[in-house]
Order: structure tokens, then sequence, then C-alpha cells
């Protein structure tokens, strides 16, 4: 039975059953009055009705079901689509639930008590800010120490062959150095946790959104990705160590504000208050911003990133704490760098990345530069484009073939091989073509291969280095410094290889390489400027470097006010402010025509159900009632426990959330019954373990209290329905469902517009939403699903499919 | 009756009878069923009960109220005081009403519609930036001139009068020269139109949190303002320009998205969809953005002043389109600028201030000045306390004593004079005890008085100046232009004046006189600091009057991320980030220990029903049955023309929103009927107007059609209704209100609690919401000031009380 729901996918537009036309399934049915909603019985006889109910009914899956494995006959090409939503991502419950014990504990909180909650959150984020700049710190300086030990031998051989010969050993032994490096982060991500791959943006653009990626905020998660991070840093591939960094602030601020680790088995019994979705999403939201700050050294670029991406409704003094935690981050990493670097008291790195101080006259811009900006931003738009596009080719052949854990580490060994060859080749094509006079200020490891004395290969600064030194070095090096066939033939092998990297299961960023290339053919574009005006001193290659960058990382990852305040703070400049603005602008108009953003893409690929800003359009044509599933699953308030078991076991549902309907009214017309609370699995999950029971509907016994603690401490992982045994006599139990399911859960007329809907489901971060009929009767459920399912494709809205993957 | 109304407000701690515990008043009653929740009959025995209902009913007034005169007979002492709610605000319907015009038009409108509108919107937003910039550029050029022209006669005076005796003539000369340019706003403001006076910050945050204040937005206004603005600059007084932009920008964006103006009785007929609450404020919100933007060349800050401000929920597309508004309006302002000042296409002038560029080695702080820095931060938020107390107090005793226009006028002239006879004090006063070497870059009109040849009076400077730029001398004058007692003299006396000034009759920003102040004593401070660590090169005095300046503006208005940015921009360098940071976060905790910030205090003195980010702590100990208003007067979908004409002319309740039950079902319990839509006050005066009745209640006659285009040509100023003629045959016609009301309202349970209402009615915007029984039974309603008149108040809910104001 498993196997059909999980083949068959209900559209609307298949079924010429519509909700509405016809009363649901058991209505009237003679067990309705029993157990109001169970969803369906394995005799009945309507083979298309059970297919879709199963599918549609499934509106949340459970934790169990991520380690199960999906049904085997689907083949994978089918199911990884962004044609499809996959079921396996649960929401997150923004919205309290508002039961007795929850309120009861409310009114409780005195003043001070208040107080003291309010200052918990604040050490919450002075924490998160800390441990988030120590990481950043940690990673920046085992990342340099490694690179060094690695750039000086590969330096010394170098040396070494061009005197005596023998310049392909120096190869092998480079290309050997990196995939070294790369296999540790490689082995670490596919087979410990494939979800610390890439940059993790993605991920905690859905976490933020609503959506609960497993595993993705967990402490094996943190620790896989910084030590993944390093190795791929340091094994040379065309990566960044910035965003990671979002991700790890995003563990860190989970792990902290829940004072406790499930990895560790560890729980320090503090700050068990916010041991809650709502609450943790918010801490996340600062981890997220924090780890912004500590990467760019950009504390309001970081909480601009998190409410661009995040927030459903702005706080203020969510905003602040937000913008403390962010401010903490940049000033410990800068702190720990600086006594690092025997200069304590020095506040100059203030992130991982720095973009250098713009020599005051370069800064200078004029407004006849604006429509060159405009033209730098739409080639940013294009080449971002064209990024995404082969990237999204790429990914879609890797989902098809690159499967399998060992192939993927098997890729990312090659990769880092051929990133090695690649600049190898790079390097010594230049030769002598494009040397460079060591100045004043040399870069740590000039290669002098084949260039006269003094000199030193210019390619070599680009690809013998990492890359954010690459960056600043194409910021700040004076006209001149790079010859324009080095800079062409840097951008076309580096945007490949970028290409090639993003996607790995190796722990990566994607804006630095961005900056990198967008830095290469802009510094190209301003040699060509002022070739062409040779007396004219305002098209600074440096200045074009910086406007490129921008335009090529906005032209990939579409983010827009947040990335102009970051480029803004690495800059330590707001004169560019205006003109980084235009370049992005134009890069993201320009880019969504063709196609979308590159944490988009992924995110679709990976048939995640997110919801946008706005509903899309068109949607005013569909109503709740089109929209929502039914008929649902509902329990009484007295319920009996062998009845909840039943409905909790039923591995084909996994409903995650049950309107709790009035016993003394009788449903009628297509309705289940009257609505009087929602209850969920969790819930009910907590009350069979507790045993909260009354033995056999007599209602003089009271049951065992619950306090919020025990959900508490449940939270998040609830265990599955399997592990918790109900004895026969339990199962004739009563379990009185009043004191703990939400009394006043939202809910909605069937008319309500699919847009309406959307946007309560937005504005208040619920899971479940109720659609109800003109006497309050249950006749749906809406969640996260049920609204991200529709697209607009075409000019018309379009329904995804659901599937198990 | 409607005295008596006015007279009585109710507090449910007055009354015996709660809600809940007793059924309401007329469910029940004979006239029940033909006329669902009449309010009240004037032969009603229950005395109490009667004001209490008047009162409670008064969900939202309406606007022929506004122009109505307040019940004489209620003192004003009693009236204006933050511990009422003043009934003469409306809320913006945030919420659209989805009737099934609407839905049709939404319907209709073809993907290509939807990128045109977007376009239009993008078109509305620019419009919005050029025509800000050029109203922020005419302002300055204008200021500029005529201050020009004053100083140079009274400079030309006092010179003259060094020379041949009469200084006492020179000094009435300032002074009346002062006045005549102050008289001149401050008479156009207390006659046309008060709601210009002040910097307008308080009325577009009430705006954008939903309130309707009277006036705010309209042309006239605009004019006052501007006129307004350029007298009191240029009479002398201690204002800036700068608040006052972003009231005008609010202004500009309601009149161009709208496409026509009713001062000018013009209507251009664009941009006719746009003409409903929900579009408006959007562009409100994209005005005040371009406002800040010009004022201070700060568009990133502009954006988060308006999210800071407004939002109540984050869109992503209306962020970048207000970002993009105030781009555009910076830029205009620069470039108009720079042509005026002759040097067309350079861009260094982003706003009316300009911090001016920090010296690098100036820049650089230290670790260990970080305490310090929290020390400005904390005495920033003393002296913002002591300010806004004592600008509190001076409100009081003007709402008492000053309320006639003439006495204003008399006030503010008063003001100027005492403004010019100050400065002449101070300026006297200091004589040659600080005169400063005229030196390589010398302020334009250096007062020599009775200093030798090739010096100036340093006083001067500070006084014989427009205020932006004694703060840019504040910054930047090398260390030793300023005498600590000159310094500390002018902190004094311009911390008094400014605090007399606010609130004055005219039209006067905060942010330049705080700045000023704040500079002053900072670089105070900083020359302290020098002299206790002579060897010392970090205290800078310049660096600590920007401290000083950030905490003492912080101090008094308590913005938070967006001053920080908007100061980060001003100064155009983002290495004083982190220090900014640090001195507002700990003026605005220092300053709140105290007392509230400036505009806040301003918006509750004017017992404006304000609804703050979350709901008050403790506010789930009630329900939103303990917080209706009940019984609510409802409508059927079929209803009597004339019931509806005499209910909406019904001056003691002027309920806006009516629910309108389902006919088919009698009321039971202590419900009026079941929910099945929405209509407003607003709605209703159209059908009125148009005529929109069916004969006799025979259904076979159908009502004249209307379009939604009807709806939008009355907004946003409805007719009252007694403009509305219907005579004796029509009052027995039926109105069918299916297709006008909105079908799907929010509605929540009675046992929801108050902090769960606050929420949904904050995250959506909306001015209604239904309290419904749990069979769907509209037994009461929720309005702005239900939720707003709850009130933490030394950790105990407190209740405000209504009044007509």
């Amino acid at each position: 039975m498993a196997n059909v729901a999980n083949k068959v996918s209900w559209s609307s537009k298949d079924g010429e059953v519509r909700p509405g036309e016809q009363t649901p399934l058991l209505n009237g049915s003679p067990s309705a009055s029993q157990s109001p909603a169970l969803p369906r019985q394995p005799s009945q006889p309507n083979f298309f009705r059970i297919d879709r109910l199963t599918t549609v009914n499934l509106d949340d899956d459970t934790a169990q079901d991520q380690d199960g494995n999906p049904s085997t006959h689907v083949s994978k090409e089918v199911l990884h689509n962004e044609n499809l939503l996959s079921l396996k991502y649960e929401s997150l419950d923004y919205d309290n639930s508002e039961n007795q014990l929850f309120m009861e504990e409310e009114r409780r909180i005195s003043k001070i008590g208040f107080h003291v909650l309010e200052i918990k959150r604040w050490v919450v984020c002075c924490l998160i800010g800390i441990l988030t700049g120590l990481i950043a710190c940690f990673i920046d300086i085992v990342v340099e120490l490694l690179a060094d030990v690695k750039y000086k031998v590969i330096k010394q051989n170098i040396d070494k062959s061009i005197e005596g010969g023998g310049l392909s050993i120096s190869l092998v032994l480079w290309a050997s150095l990196n995939a070294g490096f790369v296999v540790i982060g490689s082995l670490m991500v596919a087979f410990i946790e494939p979800v610390a791959a890439g940059s993790g943006i993605p991920q905690i653009k859905c976490y933020l959104n609503g959506v609960k990626v497993p595993h993705v905020v967990r402490l094996k998660t943190l620790l896989v990705k910084v030590i993944g991070v390093i190795s791929s840093v340091v094994g040379g591939l065309a990566v960044g160590k910035e965003g990671p960094m979002i991700h790890s602030g995003a563990v860190i601020a989970a792990g902290i504000s829940q004072g406790r680790s499930s990895t560790l088995k560890k729980d320090f019994k503090i700050f068990e208050y916010f041991r809650r979705d709502t609450e943790k999403r918010d801490f996340v939201s600062a981890g997220a911003a924090a780890g912004v700050s500590a990467a760019f050294g950009a504390p309001v670029g970081g909480v601009l990133f998190s409410l661009e991406e995040g927030a459903s409704f702005w706080n203020q003094m969510l905003t602040w704490r937000i913008f403390f935690a962010s401010m903490i981050s940049t000033f410990t990493l800068n702190f720990f760098l600086s006594v690092y670097r025997g200069k304590p008291g020095d506040l100059s790195s203030p992130g991982l990345i720095n973009f250098g101080q713009f020599q005051s006259e370069a800064v200078q811009y004029n407004l006849y530069e604006i429509p060159i900006f405009i033209c730098v931003g739409a080639i940013g738009g294009i080449l971002g484009a064209l990024f995404n596009r082969l990237n999204y080719c790429l990914t879609m052949f890797r989902i098809r073939y690159i499967h399998r854990p060992c192939l993927q580490v098997i890729e990312a060994v090659l990769v880092g091989a051929v990133t090695a060859t690649v600049s190898f080749i790079m390097v010594y094509a230049i030769k002598t073509y494009d040397c460079q006079p060591i100045g004043e200020d040399p870069i740590k490891y000039p290669l002098q291969l084949f260039c006269p004395d003094g000199e030193y290969n210019a390619m070599a600064t680009a690809f013998f280095n990492t890359p954010e030194k690459s960056v600043r070095s194409l910021f700040h090096d004076s006209p001149g410094s790079y010859n324009p066939l080095t800079l062409g033939l840097f951008t076309l092998s580096y945007f490949f290889l970028a290409c090639w990297t993003y996607g790995l299961a190796v722990s990566s960023g994607i804006f630095i390489p961005s900056l990198l290339i967008g830095a290469a053919w802009g510094r190209l574009f301003g040699i060509f400027l002022s070739n062409i005006t040779p007396d004219a001193t305002w098209p600074d290659p440096g200045k074009y470097a910086l406007m490129g960058a921008a335009a090529q990382l906005g032209g990939i990852v579409r983010m827009t006010l947040s990335l102009t305040v970051i480029i803004m703070e690495a800059t330590g400049n707001v004169t560019y402010g205006l003109p980084v603005m235009v370049v992005l602008m134009t890069a993201k108009i320009v880019g969504d025509f063709c196609i979308e953003g590159l944490y988009d893409i992924h995110i679709k690929l990976q048939s995640v159900p997110f919801l946008g800003w706005e509903p899309p359009e068109k949607s005013h044509a569909l109503t709740a009632r089109e929209v929502m599933s039914y008929p649902v699953t509902c329990f009484k308030q007295l319920e009996k426990v062998g009845c909840v078991v039943d409905i909790l076991s039923d591995t084909s549902t996994n409903h995650n959330g049950f309107p709790v309907v009035d016993e003394n009214h009788e449903p009628d017309g297509d309705n289940v019954g009257r609505l009087c609370g929602l209850i969920l699995r969790s819930q009910l999950i907590v009350l069979l373990k507790h045993k909260v029971f009354m033995e056999r509907a007599s209602s003089n016994l009271t049951q065992r209290k619950l306090q919020l603690k025990d959900f508490r401490d449940a939270y998040p992982r609830f265990p599955p329905i399997q592990s918790i045994h109900v004895s026969q006599d339990e199962r004739n139990c009563t379990m009185d469902l009043t004191e703990f399911m939400n009394p006043t859960p939202y809910s909605v007329p069937g008319e309500a517009s699919l847009s309406r809907v959307f946007r309560l489901f937005r504005a208040l971060g619920l899971r479940h939403l109720v659609i109800c009929d003109g006497s309050n009767g249950v006749i749906g459920i809406v969640t996260r699903k049920d609204l991200a399912r529709y697209r607009l494709h075409k000019g018309q809205l379009e329904e995804l499919e659901m599937a198990h993957t």
C-alpha cells in the first residue's frame, strides 16, 4: 500500500473528483462517528481515491522516514527533479502551541522572570558571536599555516626543477598534494555527513524559511564542515571559506540556544525555555548573521542577510539582538587575529576576507561612469546566468550518475588534481610572457619560473595563492601589474573550475571564487577602458575589478540589499555604495531574465517546499478548498489510546498535526466535526510515552500531570511511535487531549483565496492551517507543501508533484 | 446621548459585568433577529451598560468626526494625556478586501498585466526618488542663499558696531531678523496646517504603523513643511532640515502613487490600481526612505529606517524597490547640487548633511578605547533622557496652556529672538578669551569681534553658522581649535535651546541639534582625554565629537540599526561602524532605563493607538473575549437600505467595519449570527452613493453593477453619510452585500490569548478582527484600539481609557 502511495502523486488536474464538488470519503460512513476521519481502510473499494488520499494527506513527514529507505523501485532519475516536492522535509513550528500548560507557565512568569529571559537571550547571542568568531579564527589560522607549508614545498620543488629539470615531477607533487587534502574533506562529507557539502547557504535559507532540513544544525555537521572547508581550501580547490561560516554560525546558534548537544549526549540544563522551534529559529538567524559578519567583517550586512533570507516578521528587538551577535562575532575574530599576528589591539582584520583600503584618488568615480557600471552589471548578470546554467546541468548529471559516496569522493579528488594541473599549465603557458618586477610590497611566494631574476610570474599570483589574497591583489595591484592575456586566461580557466567545483561533495563557498572571476574580468575591462581612453585617469583597473567582482557575485547568487552592504563593509568605504548598488541591481535584473539564482536552483533540485515572499501571481484563481488536503484525520477531545496509536503508526499517512473536534457536535455537511483545537504528533508521542491515560474513559480518574518540561526534554528528536510500547489494556484507556492541544489554531474559510492563505501562512510561519466551513466544521487542512506546490510557469499556475525522495 | 458616550470611557476594571460572564445585551431580545445587533436603544434601562457599549463599540472613528468639534465640556487638560487613547485616529486597511469584484479583477489580469503593474511600481519609486531629491536640493539651496544674506548683513553690522559702538543694535537686528523668518513659518504651521509642525517623524512612524493621521500626507502639508523648514533654519532656530525631509518624502510618495491630488483637484488618471491603503503604505515607506537618503546621503540607512519604523512584513521585492527610491533620491540631490555648485559630475554631496571625510590616522581606534566609548554612550543616554524628560514637561505645559494658534506663533517668535540673544551673549561673553587664527580653510563668516586681526571668535563658528556646518567644524577642526570653556558653554546653551525649540509650531528636525550638542560635549570629552594622557595620540577630539554626536542622538531618538548605518554612511567610512554601534547600544539601554524615546513620548502624548512590535508582557493572561468590543453591529447579506443608513448615521457609534452574518442561521448562545463576511463603512458609502439597491427585496431585480473603479475614485476621502440623500422609497429597498463584502475575514476564537490576537493583527496589518464562538458565530470584534489599550505598567497590564480628543 505504501508503495502505491509512493508511486502515485495526486494532482488535482488528474482527478475528475475535485474537493468541494463531492463530499469527502468518510463522512456519513458508519465509522465516522467513532473515529472521525481515519483516513482509509484497506478494504476501500475506490482505488484511485485511496492513492490520492494517502499522498495528499502526507502533510509532513516524520523523522523516522528520513532514515528509512526510499522505495527502491522508483528510479533516482525521476525523483530528484525541480518539478517534484519532496515529502521528507518537515516544517518548523514557528507558531506557539498556546495550550493550557503553556498559558499557565506564561502567566506564572513574573515581570522579573521576563527580564531574566530577555537577558538570557542576550547572553546566548553574545556566546553565539564569540564562538562563531573563534571558529572563523581557527579556520583562518589553520588554513594559513597549512597553505604556507604546501606552497613552500611546491615552490622549493619548482625552483629546484627549473634548475635541474623535471618540471613534470613538480606537477605531480602539486596535484597529489591538492588531491591529498581534498580527499580528507571529501571522505568526511560523503560518508559521515552529506549535508555538510557545499556552502550550506541553501540549507540555511530553507531553515530560515521554515523547513526542517535533516541534520543541518547538528554538531557533527559543524565538525565535518570545519575540517571539510579547511581541507578543500588548502587543497587548492576554487572555493572560499566564507560561505561555510554562515552555516557554522547557524549550527553554533542552534547548539548554544538549546543548552545541550544530542551528538555529545550532554544536557547542561540551561536555556530550557528556548527549546522550541520559535526561539530556536530566532537564534539560528542570529548565528547566520554572525557567520556573515565573521566572514566579511560585515555586521550590518549579516543582519540584512538574515532578514533577507529568513525573516517573515521584522521584530525590532530580535534584529537588535542579531546585530549584537554579529558585532561580537566580528570583534572576536578581529581581536584574536590581532593577537595571533602579534599586533594586539589593532582592529584591522574584521573578517576572513577584507577587500583592503581603496586609495582615495581611485575611489572617486564620475557621473558618466554610471552607464559603464551598468554595462559591467549586465556582463556580470550574463556570466552569472551562464555559470548557473552550467552548474545546473552539472548538478543534474551528478544527481543521475554520481550519487554513490565513493564516486563523489573520486570526483572531488579528480577536481583537486585537475585544478592543480590547470593552474600549472596556465602558469607554465604564461612563462616569460608576463613577468612582473618584485616590488616593494612583494607577494609571499613569488614564483620566478622562467622569468629573469628579480621578477616573478604574474599568473602565479592568481593561482599560487589563497583565493582571498588573489582577490586583494586584483583590487589593489598598481595598473600594469597584470597582462590582459593573463587575466583573460585566468578568468576562463577559473570560471570553469569554479563551476565544476560547486556541488562537489566538499565543504566550499561560492563567494570567493565568484569574486575572483569577477575581479579578473573586471580588471580586464578596466584595462580595456584605459586603453581606449589613454589620457583619462578614471579607468582605474582596481576599481573596475571591484565592480566586476560585485557584478559576478550578484549575477550568481542574486542577493540584493545585503550583498550591497556586505561589499560596502568589506571595502570599508561607502563611497562605492551607489555604483555597487547599480551594478548589483543590473546583474540581478539581467540574470533573473535568464535563470534563477544558484541557491534557488539547488533548493529546487532538492525538491524543498520553499515558500517565496509573495504568493505566485494568478493565485487568486484558487481557493483554500481547492488546495487543501482532505479528508482530515481528526481526534476527539477524549480519544481512545488505541485509536491514537493506530493513526500515529500508519506509515502510509504520517500526519504531523491533527485537528481536534468537538465530540458534542455530530459532523454535518462535508465537515468532520467542529474545530476545537489542534494537536501535534510530537505532543501525542510525549503523552503516550508518559502514559497520560485515563482508565476506561471514567472521567473521575485524573490523568497523570505533565509539565512543559516533559515536552522540552523530548524536543527536538521525538521518539518514533514504534519505540513506544502500549499494552492491550492501555489501548482501551482514554486520553484527554484538552489540556495539551492548541485550543485556538488559526483557521480560514474554504472560500479564502490561495493568495490569502499564503500570506497568513507566511506571515505567521505556520505549519498547519485548518480550513473550516461556515459553521466552524473542519473540512480540510493546508500545510506548507500544499502551498509550495503551486508555481507560476509560462503564465499559468502549475502544480508540482509530491514524492518520497 | 452622544455626550454621555463622550464622557464615560469604559474600562473593564470599572464594570462588574465582564464579557463572557453574562450574555451580552441584545441577544435573545425580540429585536435581535430583525437587526441583529443594533447596538442600543434609547429606552434601554441599564444606563451604565449603555455608556459602556457606546464607547466600547467605537472601533474606529470616521473622517467627518475629525472636523467635528470635540465635546467642549471635557476640558483639554484631561484629554491630551498619555494615559488616554484618542478615538480620532482611523486605521489603515492593510488587509485587502478580497470581495468578488477584487477577485474578478485579479483573475482578469494577464501575466503581462502583472508585469506592467510591477514596472509601474518601479516607475513610481523612481519618481518618488527624483522628486524627493529635488525638494531636498531646493531646500538646501534656498537655505544657503537666505542664510548667506542674513549672516552677511549681521556681520557687516557687527563689524561696523565694533568700530563705531552700538553693539546692542546688532543684537536687535540679529534677533529681529531671526524672529522675522521664524514668524513666516510659524504662521503657516499654526494657522494653515498644524500637522506640519516638528519633524513629522512621529507622524510617519504612526502612518507606517497603520494609523491614519489626518492630513499627514497631503500636498498642503508638504508646502507648509518646505516653507516652514526654510524659515526656521534661516531663522536661526536650533533645528535641522533633515527630519522634515522624511515627512516630505512620504507626502511625495503618497501623492505620486495615487496619480492625483485632492488639494489641486487634479486627477491624472494614472496609477489607479494603487488607490488603496495597502499599496499606498508601501509607497509611503519608500518615500520616507528616500527622505532619509536625501537628508543624510544614506540610502541603506533609509531602507533600514523604513523597515525599523514601519514594516510589519519584510518583503524582498518591496525592500528592493524602497532601496531603488533611496538611491535615486540621493543621486538626484547629488547631481543637482554638483551642477549648482559648478562642479557637474562631482558626486561629493550625497546628502543635505555630510559628516566629511575623517583622516585615516584619526580613524584608527584601539581596543582599549571600547570601554571609553561605552562611557560616551552612557553619557549620551543620560543626557538624552534628560532632554526627553525636559521636553516632555514642556510639551505637557504647551498642551495645557499654549494651544491657541496665536499663542503658538508668539512662542515661536520668542524662541527665535531668544536664540539670537543667547547666541549673541555667548559670542560676546567669549570675547577675546577664545580667538582662533584664520587658517587655510577659513569659515565663511569669521566674526572678528574683539579678537586681534587675523583671528576670529571661536564661539561664533558654532553659533554664527548653519548647524550643519557647525557639526562638520566640530568633527574636523584640528585639535586646539576650540577652547573647553567655549565648548562647555555652547553645549549648555544649545541643549536648552534645542529642548525648548522641539515641539514649537514650526517645521523642525531634531537630528542636527542633537548631533551638534553631542559633537560639542564629545569634543570636550576628547580634549579632557588628551589632557589626562598628554603623550597619547589616540584621543582625537574629532573622533570623540563623532561618538558624542552619535550618543546624544541615540539617547534622544533611540533608533538602533538604522541610525548606525546612517552615521556610517554619513561619515563615508565603515571603520567607525563598531564603535558607533557600541555607543548607540549603550545610549539606548541607558536611556530606555530612564524614559522612552522622544518620538514615542510625542506619539503617546497624542494618544495615538500605536502597536508595538511585541504584545505587552503578561498579555497571555487576557483572552480575546476579554478585550473584544461587543455586542457587534452586524448586517445581513440582504439588508434594508434604511437600516444601513440608520446605523451609518448613528454618530454615537461610528463603526467602520461590520461583520456580515448568515441570515439562514438564527443567532444562538451569545453570538449574533454566523460570520460570512465583513464590510467596511467606506464600501457601504459608495454603495449608497451609487444607489446599488434592489426594490423591495425582490431578488429577481438585479442591482446596478459597480466596479472597483467606483471604489477607487472615492478613495481616500469617502463622503460622510450625511451628504448622501436617501429617499423614503429607497429606504425600503434592499441591498445585496454579498458581492462587496470581504467573504473571508480573519477571525479567531474567543479563547485566543491577547498575545496571539496581537501577533495576528500586527503581522497582517489588520483593521478589524472578528471574534467567533465554536460554531463560527460572531461574538465580538477587535480593533487596533482594543489592542493598543493594554500597556504594561509597573509589572501589571494597565488599560488606557478612550476619549474623543
